[in-house]
């Protein structure tokens, strides 16, 4: 487990892992106003965008995995759902206009503290604008997908899973552990 | 937004909240080492447990909303999936044995940051030993389920799904948004 916290974000002072009385492991705790910080697993959303029989992919301008290919997705942030932040993360990664679906799947990448959340979404056009994160977006038939340069198992996955309901005509919500 | 963040927690310094040069929101940045904290929504994962015609609750002993009935839920944790989360707490919170079965209920509280994922789960045994977390367990059939005593908003939609799903002979997974 990380132990990143080396002053409380309270009053500045050093911190010590310890456990708290009411507690069963160790937490970052101010030596000297006590505040405990807690440290937690984080989102990813994103969307699994479809044109006809294609899907959307962004080639990544930044690291990790610079020029490697993505679902768009990103962290969650604060005030929004998890829909809205994958969402927002289509539309500042690849400039696409989407109309959302479902929620699809849920990878825990306990390795990292990251769950993913992938949405279908449906593309209402083929116009997209890739922003500072994409270096290209580009639409790709099953045949196409560049398998060996994507970013990320979580796309791989959500892809596989993808076009796997796709042949058996029905989509569910797949929850796994990317291990 | 929350505004939380005083000191930098990687050298004790005062951070500012300014917008970094590659983002579009304010983060608390330090004023020193420029170490970027941000902030995001936490998961909480929990069960629906299920014996014949009941399910279980937990009467909260502790604050917010000690004495009310919950599903036993709690943060999710670094080094475990949101499933092993939901079953860790099931354990603390009630010293229920369970089997874990699908994915329930995701549930964005968006005004709190928070995303609440249930799990159903089957009963093993009707043994039970409250934490410490807890005053008591206890088996509730649909028409005994204590509604104006329940704690959370997602502890009755999940609750309201369960049932309304029962009815229909099939349980799918909900995503939804408490408003």
């Amino acid at each position: 487990m990380p132990r990143s916290i080396k002053h409380c974000r309270a009053c500045g002072a050093a911190v010590s892992y310890r456990t708290p009385a009411d507690d069963n492991r160790d937490r970052a705790t101010c030596t000297a106003c006590a505040t405990i910080h807690y440290e937690n697993p984080l989102n990813v959303v994103g969307t699994l965008p479809v044109w006809q029989d294609k899907v959307l992919l962004c080639r990544r301008a930044i690291e990790p995995r610079r020029g490697l290919w993505t679902l768009p997705a990103g962290f969650m942030e604060l005030g929004e759902s998890t829909a809205a932040g994958a969402l927002r993360e289509t539309i500042e990664e690849a400039g696409a206009h989407v109309e959302m679906l479902g929620l699809y799947t849920l990878l825990n990448v306990v390795r990292v503290g990251q769950v993913h959340l992938f949405y279908r979404a449906r593309l209402l056009d083929t116009e997209f604008d890739p922003g500072p994160e994409s270096l290209e977006v580009q639409l790709f038939s099953e045949a196409d997908v560049p398998w060996p340069e994507l970013a990320f198992r979580t796309t791989r996955t959500t892809l596989e899973l993808f076009f796997a309901d796709r042949r058996a005509g029905s989509y569910g919500v797949h929850a796994l552990d990317i291990t």
